[in-house]
C-alpha cells in the first residue's frame, strides 16, 4: 500500500493522545466521527475511549482479525512521539500525521530527526510534525482540527496550518469545495514536493492549490510543480514578498538571489499561477473547476448597466485582456436581435430592459467572435434576477468558451446565485475580479501549451558543471574577459596596459576616444571609486588618466588599466548570473546604465534558459521598445543578445564554482553585441566580499 | 428654503407618473411608504392613488391648507416632463427628481434644455433626468427605485444610477450605513459639484463617496472637492481608466491630455482618495467612519498565526506602510507580559494560545510605539472567537490610534464580527485589505494637513492669461527659445544659422562637438525625420550635416539650422505643458531621452504648481534617484529644475493661447539646467497638426 493510499484512504485510523474533554485527541476523534468515519481506535495510557470508539494502551494490544491500521494520528506530548511512532510502525501503519508541536520550529531539531529515524525504520511516511492534519472528503476522512470543508474538486496543500484552517473555514461561503487537504507543518518527511507528486495523478482533484512560505528543495519543487501544472492548474500563494531581500538595490544582479523576484520567476517557469492572496485563490478555484479553457485574450463584456461594465473594462488593460471592438458583421447581427436602445459596442449594454433571452442571445452571438465573456448584471430590487441568470446559464451550455458572471449585489442578486452555481457559471463579487480571473484562465492555456512543448520542466536533468575555472581566486577583469572570449562570447575589443605609453598606443590604434578602467583585485565597483574614466581623446588625457587610476589602487593592488574604445551609439544592457540559495543559478537581463538601479527593469529566470526563452525574457522588459530603435535609432541585434543570455545561463552547468557573473554593460549594436565590463566571483572566494562590506 | 432642504428634508412629496401595478410611479410610492415616509401625493391623469396615498391630476387641485410640496419625483413619460415641472414649479416645489429617461443620453438634448428652462423659471432645482433618485435615511426618505440601504454616516453620490443601486444593495452585507444618496443621472441642473458643496456642510455625513465617469467642469470640481476634502474624507471611484487615451505613447506630453493619468493627478491634487472599485470603497468607508486618524506610517501586526501575518506584512511595502521592528524596550515589555512561545518581532505572533487579554495587552503596548495596528485572528472551530474580539475592542477603547481587525474566516469567526462592529473596530476579509485601508488612512492625514496649509484648493482663483503670444502662428524653435529666454527661463546657448559657414563658426565658438537641428515650420518630430545630427566636431562634418538638414526640409520650408554644444554629462528631463479638455492646463515632468517613451516615468499636475509642489512632482518619479547622482555622477540641480517646472506651469495663466509647450530635453546639470529643445503650439494654430497626422 502506498503512503498516498494509507494517508488518504486508510481502512482504519488510530488516534494517539489524551481523549479527555478539551484535549486534542478528543477533538480529533469528534471530527472523524462527525465527518462520518467510523473505523477509529483511540490509543492512550489510560486506554480511554469516547463516543463508542474503542481504546488501547498500545496498538500491540489490538486483535489482528480486524482491518489493519493504515494511518495513525498523533496528538500525544512531543516527548512521546518517537515511541508512539515505533508502536504504530510495529503495528504495520504506513502513514502518520503528527499534530504535536515542539520540534524544529521550537528549536528541537534533534527530536525531529529522531521521529524521522523511527519512521524510516518502519517504512512509514510522516505528515508534520506541528501540522493541522489532512482531509479527504471523498473518503469522509477528517483527521484535522480545522473546519470540515464542503466536498469538491480542489486539492489544497498548506505549509501553514492556521492559514489552511482559514481557507477551509471560508470555503462554504466562497462556494468552493475540496477533494483533499494537507497541512505538512515542519515537513520533516513529506513535503509540498511529495504532495504535488501525489496530486498530479489524483483523479478527484481538478485544481491544486498550494500555500508556501519556503520551498524545501528549489529544483525538485520546480520539477514536481511543472509536472503537475502540465496536467492541471496549480495555484500558489507564496508569502514573504517583503523580506529584506526585495529591498536590495539591483546595482548588481547578485543581489537578486534569495529575493521574492526569484520565487516569482521560478513559479512562472514551472507554470504555477501565483495568486495575490486567499480571496483571489478562491476566485481562481471557482473558475478553474467549472470553466472550459480560454484560448485567446479577446473578451466581450455583456452588461445591463454602463458603470459596472466600464469598471470591468478598465481592468482588462492592466491584466492583458482585450476588450476589442466588435466586427461590423457582429454589430449587424446584434442590431437584428436587440432593441434599438442597446449599445452595440464592447461592453455590450443591454440596458435595464435586458432579459434572460437577451443575455442568452447576445452572449451566444459575441462568443462566435470573442474568446470569452463576462456577464454583468446589476439588479433592481423589484425585478427577479433568477431568469437573467438562467439566460446566462443557457448561453454557457451552448458554447465551449468560458463565461464568467458578476451578478451584483446583496439581496437583489440572491436569487441568481444558486442558478449560476448549479449551472456551472462562476459568479464574482465584482466584474473587475472576474476580469482578473479570466486573464489567468487565458494565461493558463499559454502555460499548458508551453509545458506540453517542453515536458521535462525546468532544469530537471541538469547537473552542476564539472570543469574547473582557470583561476583559484576571483579573476581580474581582463582575465575574465579573455576567458569569455575563448568561450566564444562577444567581448569588446580592449587592451590591458601597464603604463601610460601603452594606453596612448591603444588610443592611437582605436582611432577614437577611449574609456580607461582601473584593474585591481580589491576594487569591485570601479565607478563608485572613480576608477572609470570616459571619453579620453588625447595623449595628455590618457597620461593623466593613467596616473589617477594608479592612485586609486595605490596600496591595495594595482594591476594596470583596461582600455577600450568609447561606445556612444549602442544601447546598454546588463546580463547577470547569480546563485540563489533555493533555486541555484539564476539568470537576469535588463536595461543597463544608470537606469538599472532606479528603474529595476529586469527579467529573471532560474537557469539555464534556451535561446527562445532568452528572447521571451528580453520581450518582458518594460523598456523593450528601446531595443526596436526609437527616435531614429536603428533596432538592436536582439538575437545576438539572446545568444549571450542563453549561453551565460548555461555556464554554471559547465563550470563548477561560478557564484556570480556580471556583464554590465553589454553594448547592443545594430549588428552583434559586445560585453564591455565583466565581474566574476567564485563560490569559494570570499576575499572580495570584504572590500564590498567596507564600502 | 434651500434646494438642499427641499430635496433631502421635504415636508411633503408629490410623485408624478402612473401608479398602475408594475409602473415606476407605483414602485416609488411603495418605496416611500415602506421607508416610513407618509406625506405623499400621487399626481397622474387618472388621479389614481394607491395604498391610501391621495391623488390629483395636477398640484393646482391640491388644497393649500396642508404643508407645502417641497419635492416632486417625476416618472411620467419624457414628453410630459416639462409640463409636469411647470405644474410643480407653480405649486411652489423647490426640488425635483426626474427619474424618466430619454433625454440627452438618448440624443434629445433639446428636451433636456427645455426642462432646464422651466426649472429656472420657477427657481426649482432638478436632479436628473435619467437618474435613480435620492435617499436621506435620517428623514426616512427613499424616493428611489433602488434598495433602501441601512442608515449610517456615509454619503454617496453616483453618476451611474445602476452602480449606485448596486452599492446600496450591497451595503447591508458590507456593514456600511448611509446618511444620504444621490444619483444625478444626466446632471442637467444639479451635478456632482453641487452635491459636494451640500455634503461638505452636512453634519450627518462623516464620509463622502463619489462614483464618477466624467466631471462636468474640471476646475469647479477640483475647487468643490478640495473644499470638501479639507473637512472630511472624500472617496472617489473614477471609471474610464482604459479609454483609448491612456494607450497613447508619451512621445510628447500633449498626449497626456484627456487621459486617466490627468484625472488621477487631479484627484490627488484635490485630496480625494481614489478607490480601485466598489469593494475597496466599502473597506474605506468602514475604516473612515469609525477609526481615529493615523498620523504616521509605522504599523504593528498582532496575529495568532504566522501565515496570514506574513501575507499582511507582504502588502505593507507596496502601499507605503512600515512594518518596523520593535525597539529593544518594547520587546522587553512584551517579554514580561507574554509567554516565551510568542514572537516579539513584527508581526507579533501570539500563537494559537493568544487569548483576549493577550490581544488587549499586546495591542496596547505596541501602540505606544506604532502609529496604528492590525489585529489578525485565525480561529479554530472548537474555540470561541468572541472573547478574542472583545480583547481587541478593549484595546481600541484605550488608545487614540487606529486598530483594524481581520478575523478569519467563515463560521468560526462569526461570533467575533458583531463584537467588533459594536466596538467600532472595522473588520476586513483579509489582512491585506486591512493594510491597504490603513495606508489610505495615513494618506488621508497627509492630505488633510496639505489642504489645511493651502485652503483655497487648486487653481480656484486663476484666470486664463491675457497677454498675447508674440506670434500669430506656431513659432519656429529658435523663436520660441528666444521668447523663453526673455521670460528668464534657462535656455541652452545656441546659434540660429542660415548657412554652413555660420555653422562652422558656431562650432569654433563653442570649442566642443555640436548638435545641429533642422528648423522648419513643417517638421515637428525632428529626430524621427533624421533632423537632429549629434556630435559633430569638424568643419567637414558640419558642412555635410548642413546639407543633409537642408535636404530634409526641401520644399516644405527650410528656415536654417539650430546649433548648440553637445551635452553628454547631464541628465535629460522632459517638461511639458498641455491643455486637458476637462481640467485645462496640465504640467508634466519626467525623465527624458529615449526612456520617456518606454518607461512612462512622468509626474503630472493640473497647472499651475508652486515650487514646493514642483519638487513634490520630481520626488514622485520612479527614477528620482538618478537625479541624486548614481555611479559617481554628481547630483543634479533639482531646485533649478523645480523652478522651470513651476514657472512653465504658470505660463498659460499669463499668456493666452498656449495649447502645448514641450521642453525636451531639459539638461539638468550639477548647477542649473538648460532647455535644449522647445516646441510650442498655439491653441488656434492647427496647421502643424496636419503634418503630424500624415506621419
Amino acid at each position: 500500500m502506498s503512503w498516498v493510499e494509507a494517508l488518504f484512504r486508510p481502512a482504519r485510523v488510530a488516534v494517539y493522545g489524551s481523549t479527555a474533554e478539551g484535549k486534542i485527541g478528543h477533538v480529533l476523534i469528534d471530527q472523524l466521527l462527525a465527518g462520518g468515519f467510523r473505523e477509529i481506535v483511540a490509543v492512550n495510557p489510560k486506554s480511554h475511549g469516547i463516543a463508542g470508539v474503542p481504546a488501547v494502551r498500545s496498538l500491540a494490544e489490538l486483535p489482528t482479525d480486524r482491518s489493519p491500521i493504515d494511518l495513525v494520528v498523533i496528538a500525544s506530548p512531543a516527548a512521546t512521539v518517537a515511541d508512539v511512532l515505533d508502536d504504530a510502525g510495529q503495528a504495520g501503519a504506513k502513514a502518520a500525521i503528527v499534530i504535536t508541536a515542539g520540534f524544529s520550529e521550537a528549536g528541537d531539531a534533534a527530536a525531529e530527526r529522531q521521529i524521522l529515524e523511527v519512521a524510516r525504520k518502519w517504512d512509514l511516511r510522516v505528515v508534520g510534525p506541528n501540522c493541522a492534519g489532512i482531509v479527504n472528503t471523498r473518503h469522509a476522512l477528517f483527521p484535522t482540527l480545522e473546519t470540515r470543508p464542503p466536498a469538491g474538486d480542489v486539492a489544497f496543500v498548506s505549509q501553514s496550518g492556521a492559514l489552511g484552517g482559514a481557507v477551509l473555514s471560508w470555503a462554504e461561503e466562497q462556494g468552493v469545495g475540496f477533494s483533499k487537504f494537507a497541512s505538512y507543518g515542519n515537513g520533516a518527511d513529506l513535503t509540498e514536493i511529495d504532495f504535488l507528486g501525489a496530486l498530479r495523478d489524483d483523479e478527484e482533484s481538478k485544481v491544486v492549490c498550494l500555500y508556501l512560505e519556503t520551498v524545501s528543495d528549489g529544483r525538485a519543487f520546480l520539477h514536481a510543480a511543472a509536472d503537475l501544472a502540465a496536467k492541471k492548474p496549480l495555484i500558489v500563494i507564496k508569502s514573504g514578498r517583503s523580506e529584506s531581500g526585495s529591498r536590495a538595490t539591483l546595482s548588481h544582479t547578485g543581489s537578486m538571489a534569495g529575493t521574492d523576484a526569484v520565487y516569482d520567476a521560478a513559479l512562472r517557469q514551472c507554470g504555477a499561477i501565483r495568486a495575490a492572496g486567499i480571496e483571489e485563490m478562491f476566485d481562481l478555484c471557482r473558475a478553474f473547476v467549472s470553466l472550459p479553457p480560454m484560448t485567446g485574450r479577446r473578451i466581450a463584456i455583456v452588461t445591463n448597466s454602463g458603470g459596472p461594465g466600464v469598471l470591468a473594462a478598465d481592468r482588462t488593460e492592466s491584466v492583458g485582456l482585450d476588450v476589442a471592438r466588435p466586427s461590423a458583421a457582429l454589430r449587424e447581427r446584434l442590431r437584428k436581435r436587440l432593441p434599438a436602445f442597446s449599445a452595440f459596442e464592447n461592453p455590450f449594454d443591454l440596458t435595464v430592459q435586458g432579459d434572460g433571452a437577451a443575455y442568452r442571445d447576445v452572449l451566444t452571438e459575441v462568443l462566435a467572435e470573442y474568446d470569452g465573456a463576462l456577464a454583468i448584471n446589476v439588479n433592481v430590487p423589484y425585478l427577479d434576477s433568477a431568469p437573467l441568470a438562467a439566460g446566462v446559464v443557457e448561453a454557457a451550455r451552448m458554447t465551449d468558451k468560458p463565461i464568467a458572471a458578476s451578478f451584483m449585489a446583496g439581496a437583489p442578486a440572491a436569487a441568481a446565485r444558486p442558478v449560476l452555481q448549479d449551472g456551472g457559471v462562476p459568479n464574482f463579487a465584482t466584474g473587475e475580479r472576474a476580469v482578473r480571473v479570466l486573464s489567468l484562465l487565458a494565461e493558463r492555456e499559454c502555460v499548458r501549451e508551453r509545458l506540453a512543448r517542453s515536458p521535462k520542466g525546468i532544469g530537471s536533468d541538469v547537473a552542476t558543471g564539472s570543469k574547473p575555472l582557470p583561476w583559484d581566486r576571483d579573476p581580474l577583469e581582463p582575465e575574465a574577459m579573455a576567458w569569455l572570449d575563448r568561450l566564444g562570447l562577444p567581448v569588446i575589443e580592449h587592451r590591458w596596459v601597464r603604463d601610460a605609453e601603452a594606453a596612448a598606443a591603444a588610443l592611437r590604434s582605436f582611432d577614437r576616444p577611449i574609456a580607461m578602467k582601473v584593474v585591481s583585485p580589491s576594487i569591485l565597483h570601479k565607478s563608485d571609486r572613480g576608477g572609470v574614466l570616459l571619453r579620453l581623446s588625447s595623449e595628455r588625457e590618457t597620461a593623466s588618466a593613467f596616473r589617477r587610476l594608479r592612485v586609486i589602487a595605490n596600496g591595495i593592488g594595482f594591476d594596470g588599466v583596461l582600455v577600450a574604445p568609447m561606445i556612444d551609439d549602442a544601447i546598454e544592457l546588463i546580463v547577470g548570473l547569480s546563485t540563489d540559495p533555493q533555486f541555484g543559478p539564476v539568470i537576469a537581463v535588463g536595461l543597463g546604465g544608470i537606469f538599472t538601479e532606479t528603474m529595476r527593469d529586469l527579467a529573471l529566470r532560474v537557469a539555464p534558459v534556451s535561446k527562445p526563452e532568452a528572447h521571451a525574457m528580453i520581450d518582458e522588459l518594460r523598456g523593450r521598445a528601446i531595443l526596436d530603435g526609437v527616435r531614429g535609432r536603428p533596432p538592436c541585434d536582439v538575437d545576438a543578445l539572446a545568444n549571450v543570455v542563453s549561453r551565460v545561463s548555461h555556464l554554471p552547468f559547465e563550470f563548477a564554482d561560478i557564484r556570480e557573473l556580471d556583464l554590465n554593460p553589454v553594448f547592443c549594436h545594430e549588428r552583434g553585441c559586445a560585453i564591455a565590463d565583466v565581474r566574476l566571483l567564485r563560490k569559494d572566494a570570499a576575499g572580495n566580499e570584504q572590500e564590498e562590506a567596507h564600502r
